[in-house]
């Protein structure tokens, strides 16, 4: 657990056991091992590749958590991207399985259609309680994106996806991914320009 | 800059100027001075706020970036996620603005409006060329999105938002941001795994 830490915390492009070795305290055998049981490929003898290895330690935790059951979650919002997402959002061998779709619009949730049960947003903290819904996907309009989130906060769910160019202030028990083109079209310019001040 | 990357490898919520001091050698009286040039109040007795000091700084560094004028992106991909971000992706006063979208269907480019021009995705190397498009919104079918990827990064292309489930390997010159919904809850679960595990 500590060397997913470890590694979100590097800035080259490889590390080596010995490095990790200095960083922990554990033995470089130690570490060979535990890493070679990941059944990856991404040592080479510039050491591993940080971003592999660290895609390979979030793959096995999560086969780890749960090998034979799936993550609940759900969609929030149904407008034209939550509904595009109705259709292609989780791969059927994925960790996580879509429970419910919620959107305000009553007539909206009669429209659509979708492998799963779609629901007024009135329904959210039923449904997400009875469902034991875990993650959120939000996609709802930005008017309305801090007070959902706050309501899928306070029935407990864990994460949210945010889709919504809103910066969402929630308690710290809610993790929250910004996913808007607007979000990560801003963390790949802001990495541009401080590499590039870098390598001045 | 540097104190961008060193902010994103805190692991605490707080942060004062007494450890950044610590940490790379600058006076503390410096850094209280240049982080109230940033106009925000993140700062409390326990410190700085390190998630909102991390987002003052982006927009900073983004906001002296280039005052006057955006940065040129494209949406690849007009399926009905690329299609339903052709209206939402972006604010009128954001840092970005949307020059180009593509698709492989000429027929599809013909149906769907947008206040950018769409083109053919055979265009896409000429379009990118000729308007200095230097960001993409990757929302083609995931057996596109290697290839796809591939073509704009030989176009120069800075940073991809990786809407689709493939994970892309491309040069390092090219940034990735992985922002699908599987990649998003995945984010979301091994965080909340990792520090389930570190509470124990």
């Amino acid at each position: 657990m500590l060397l997913a830490r470890l590694l979100a915390q590097q800035n080259q492009e490889h590390i080596t056991s010995l490095e990790i070795e200095r960083q922990t305290g554990w033995s470089q055998s130690l570490i060979r091992r535990d890493i070679s049981l990941l059944e990856i490929r991404c040592g080479s003898s510039n050491g591993y590749k940080i971003r592999e290895l660290s895609e390979a330690i979030k793959s096995a935790l999560i086969a780890q958590d749960a090998p034979d059951s799936q993550r609940k979650c759900c969609i929030v919002g149904l407008g034209n991207l939550g509904a595009a997402f109705l259709e292609s959002a989780m791969p059927a061998d994925s960790p996580f399985v879509i429970k419910a779709g919620f959107d305000f619009s009553v007539n909206r949730v009669e429209i659509l259609k979708a492998s799963f049960p779609l629901h007024p947003t009135s329904m959210l903290e039923e449904v997400i309680s009875t469902e034991n819904i875990e993650f959120a996907i939000l996609t709802v309009c930005e008017n309305m994106a801090q007070s959902t989130a706050e309501r899928l906060s306070s029935c407990g769910i864990k994460g949210i996806a945010n889709y919504t160019n809103t910066v969402l202030s929630l308690p710290e028990s809610v993790s929250v991914e910004n996913v808007s083109p607007l979000s990560a079209l801003t963390n790949l310019l802001s990495d541009f320009l401080v590499s590039a001040r870098l390598k001045r």
